[in-house]
C-alpha cells in the first residue's frame, strides 16, 4: 500500500526538488525528471505550484509538452481561464493545436467569447476549422464529446497498407485500437480492432476481415445514452457520424467515464438539494451559496404548508396530543416518496425506464404503495393503540399513514415521468423538494381526517 | 436516430427469423446470423427467449462461443444459476474454461459451494487452479476484479519477439494494448503499450522503450481506490501485484466502468434508503420487501420523536399556534443535514476527504451551517413577524431554525465521518436516517425554547 502511494503520487521529496531545479533554472534536470512523470502527475504539480513557478513553466516546455499535461488536468472553468491568460497567447494557440481536438473544445468553451476568437485565430488552419466546428455541437451531444483524430482506412485497403496508415498516424490518433471503415464518401460501412489487424493474413482485404454491423450514435445524440452503449458493449472507443452517415469523429471510454461519474454525481446531488456536490474544497461562504437557493425555495414551501396547517388550528387546540404525530407521518410520507422517486429518477437516466414501461412503472409503485402503507399503517395502529390505550388515535393515525404512503410512493414515480415528459430534466423534482411536498398532502390528509373525526376524539 | 436504433437492437423481425431457425432446427442458418451478431446482442436475445430454445441453443452453439454470450451477459444471482443448471454440466464446465477466469469467478460466485466444487473439477486443471485463487480474494478488492489472462514479456527481449508474443496471445488474451513487462521472477519492472510497440524499431530493446514508472495495484486494494486511478490516469488497463510486486493479473477499463457505475449507484440508493436501486423489473411485492425495512425502522425513531413530544404536550396545549411550525422546522433541519451528509459521503467515497482533510471539512461544515441558518432564520423572523404579527412568534421560529440548521450541518458531516472512522461505510448514516435524527434534535430544540419562553407567548 505504502509502496504503491509513493509510486502513483509524486513524494514531496521530488516535487521539492523540481521546484528547486525550477527555480535554480536548471532546464535539463528538470525536464528530464519532470518528462519522465505520467501526465496527471505532472498536471498534478501544474496546478499545485504558483504563477510564477508556472510561467518558468512555459520556458521550459515545448507548447506540445505542455498540451500533454492539459489533457490531463481536471479542468474547472475559473481556474482553466486564469491558466491560459498566464501563457504567451501565441504558446496558447500553439499549445492548443497539439491537444485533440475534444479537449480543446473543452478549454475554449471555458473562455469568453473574445479570447476564444482571438485563439481561434492563431491556431493553424486545419485544427481551427474543425475546432470551430465541434464548438457548434450542443453540450452533453455525441458531437461535443468526440475527438477528430481517429484512424479511418478504405475498404478495398490490404492488412498491410491499413498498418502503415496506423503506424503514420499512431502519434496523432487519440486512439490506434480501432479502425473505421469508409467508403469513398467518407461513410462509415465497418470497424476493425487492433487485434483483428495484427492477426490477419497481410495480404488480406479489409472489406473481407471487418465488422460490418458497426455500432454507431448520432452527433446529436444524448451523452447519457452514448455511456449506456459503453457500458453495455464494452467498447474502447466509438464512432459518430451525422445524418447520412459520414464519419465525424469518435468518442473514446476515458470521456465516457467522466460523463458517467459526472451524470450519476448530478443525480446524486439533485437528490441531496445542493447544486455542485463535487465541490468539496469550497470555503464556508461559497458552501452556503451553492446551497441557500433550495434551503430558501424549501422554506417557503414550507411556510406554506404552515399557512395550510393553521386552517387546523381549532383543532390542535382542542386535541393537542395530534401535533405529537405530525413529525412521524410527515417523516414517513417524505420517506416513502424519496425512495419512489429515486428509483424513477434514476431508471429513467439509465434509459431503462422508457415510454413502454412507464405505465407498468406507475402501477408497480402503485402497488408498492398499498403493500408499504398497509404494513406501515397496521404497525403505527398497534403500536399507538399500546401506547396512547386510544383505538380511535391509533386507527387516526394509522390511516393517515397509509394515505400519505400510498400517496406520496406515487406521487414520488408520477412527478418525475410528468416533469420528464415535459422534457426537464427529472432530476430537478429531488429528494428535499418532493419531500415537502408529500409533507403537505400527508398533514392534510392527516388533520382533515382529525377534524372529521374530532366528535370522536 | 431510427436508423442508429434498427443497427444496434436487434429488430423484431430478426429476432423472430432467429427463433425460427431454432424451432424449425435449422442450424446453419441460424449459426451464420447469429455469430455475425455482438455478443451483447447475442445475450440479449440468450436471455429473453424461454429454456426450451436455450436448450436448442446450447446443442447449436459451442461452449467456446456461449462462452462469449456468458461473458456479456450482465449477471443477476438468481439468473446465473438457472442458466447453468439447464446446460450439461460437461458443457458448462467446458464453457467456463473458454471465459476469461475474471468473470468465471463472477459466475461461480453465484453458485452454491456444491456446484461451485462440482465445475472446478470438471474445468481444465490449469484454469481451474487459476480461478480457485482468484475466488480467495475478497470481494471489492483489485484481486477479486482481475483477470489472469495477460500479456507479459522479458525486459530483455527485443520489440520483435514482442510482437510474436502478442499474435501468439492476442485470441486468448483479455487485452493486448498493454504489454507487461517483467523480470526473470515475474516481477513487474515495466509497462509498454501497443503503440509504442508498433512504432517502435523492430530491434530494439523492451528495457530501453519501456516505461518503468508503472502505477499498480495490490491484490488487496479496494474497488474504489483502483476505479479512482482509471478515472485520474485514462488507463485501459492496469496491473495488479502481490506484496512481493510479482504480477499476478491485471483489470481492464470496462469492469471498472461497472464499478464506477455501482459505487455511485450505491451512494445514491442509500442516500434514498432502498437496498437496490437497480431493480426497475421488479414485481410490488420484490419492491416493497426492498423499502420496508428502512420505512419500518424509521417509522420507530419516528414514534421516538412522537415520545419525546410528548413531553411537551402541555406546551402544546396552551399554545396551539406552536405546532404550525413544526413541519417547517423539521423539514428545514431535515434538508440542511442531507445537504451536507451528501457532500461528506461523496468525498470520503471519492477519496477526497482523507484524514487530513477531516478537520478542515468539520470546521468548513460549522461555518456553513453558520451561514446558511443565519440567513434562513433571520428570513423567517421577518415572515412570520409580517405574517402573524408576533415578534415573539417570528423570533422563537427563527432562532429554533437557525439552532437546527446549524445543528444538522455538523450532525450531517460529523456522524459519516465518525462511522467512517469505525470501519463501517459512511452511506449508512444515509439520508432518511439522518433526517429523522435531525427532526428530533430540531423538535427539541424548538419546543423546548418555547417551554422556556412560554409566559412571554
Amino acid at each position: 500500500m505504502i509502496e504503491e502511494k509513493e509510486k502513483r503520487d509524486l513524494s514531496n521529496n521530488e516535487e521539492g526538488q523540481l521546484l528547486k531545479w525550477l527555480t535554480e533554472e536548471k532546464i535539463d534536470e528538470f525536464r528530464e525528471n519532470f518528462l519522465a512523470l505520467h501526465a496527471y502527475d505532472q498536471a498534478r504539480f501544474y496546478m499545485k505550484v504558483g504563477p510564477d513557478i508556472r510561467r518558468t513553466m512555459y520556458h521550459f516546455l515545448s507548447p506540445e509538452e505542455m498540451a500533454e499535461i492539459f489533457e490531463a488536468l481536471e479542468l474547472d472553468d475559473e481556474e482553466v481561464q486564469g491558466f491560459i491568460k498566464e501563457m504567451d497567447p501565441t504558446y496558447a494557440a500553439n499549445m492548443l493545436s497539439y491537444m485533440y481536438t475534444d479537449d480543446v473544445v473543452d478549454v475554449l468553451n471555458e473562455l469568453d467569447k473574445a479570447d476564444r476568437d482571438q485563439f481561434l485565430k492563431l491556431m493553424d488552419e486545419e485544427t481551427a476549422e474543425e475546432v470551430t466546428e465541434l464548438l457548434g455541437y450542443e453540450k452533453h451531444t455525441a458531437g461535443s464529446l468526440m475527438t477528430t483524430e481517429y484512424v479511418s482506412v478504405q475498404e478495398n485497403s490490404t492488412v498491410r497498407s491499413a498498418m502503415n496508415v496506423l503506424r503514420r498516424e499512431a502519434p496523432d490518433a487519440e486512439t490506434i485500437y480501432y479502425i473505421f471503415v469508409v467508403d469513398e464518401n467518407h461513410r462509415l460501412t465497418g470497424v476493425l480492432s487492433l487485434r483483428d489487424l495484427i492477426v490477419a493474413d497481410e495480404d488480406a482485404l479489409i472489406r473481407d476481415i471487418m465488422n460490418n454491423r458497426v455500432v454507431y450514435a448520432k452527433v446529436t445524440d444524448d451523452q447519457e445514452k452514448i455511456a449506456q452503449i459503453f457500458k453495455d458493449y464494452n467498447f474502447l472507443a466509438f464512432p459518430v457520424v451525422d445524418d447520412n452517415l459520414v464519419l465525424q469523429g469518435i468518442i473514446t471510454v476515458d470521456d465516457i467515464i467522466d460523463v458517467i461519474d459526472e451524470e450519476a454525481s448530478d443525480d446524486y446531488s439533485k437528490l441531496a438539494g445542493i447544486s455542485d456536490i463535487d465541490d468539496i474544497d469550497a470555503g464556508p461562504f461559497k458552501a452556503a451559496r451553492q446551497r441557500l437557493p433550495w434551503l430558501v425555495m424549501l422554506l417557503f414551501l414550507g411556510m406554506l404548508t404552515a399557512t395550510l396547517m393553521g386552517q387546523f388550528e381549532s383543532t390542535l387546540e382542542k386535541v393537542a396530543l395530534l401535533a405529537v404525530f405530525i413529525p412521524l407521518i410527515s417523516g414517513t410520507s417524505g420517506n416513502s416518496g424519496t425512495q419512489a422517486l429515486a428509483v424513477v429518477v434514476r431508471g429513467i437516466a439509465t434509459g431503462e425506464i422508457d415510454e413502454k414501461s412507464k405505465l407498468k412503472m406507475i402501477f408497480r409503485e402503485m402497488g408498492t404503495g398499498l403493500i408499504t402503507g398497509l404494513a406501515c399503517g397496521l404497525i403505527v395502529v398497534l403500536v399507538v393503540f399500546l401506547w396512547k390505550h386510544s383505538m380511535m388515535i391509533g386507527l387516526l393515525v394509522g390511516t393517515a399513514i397509509f394515505c400519505s404512503i400510498f400517496v406520496a410512493t406515487l406521487a414520488g414515480s408520477f412527478i418525475p415521468l410528468l416533469i420528464h415528459k415535459l422534457g426537464i430534466d427529472p432530476a430537478v423534482a429531488s429528494g428535499p423538494f418532493i419531500t415537502t411536498l408529500n409533507d403537505i398532502t400527508s398533514i392534510l390528509i392527516y388533520l382533515g381526517l382529525a377534524t372529521l373525526l374530532l366528535g370522536q376524539l
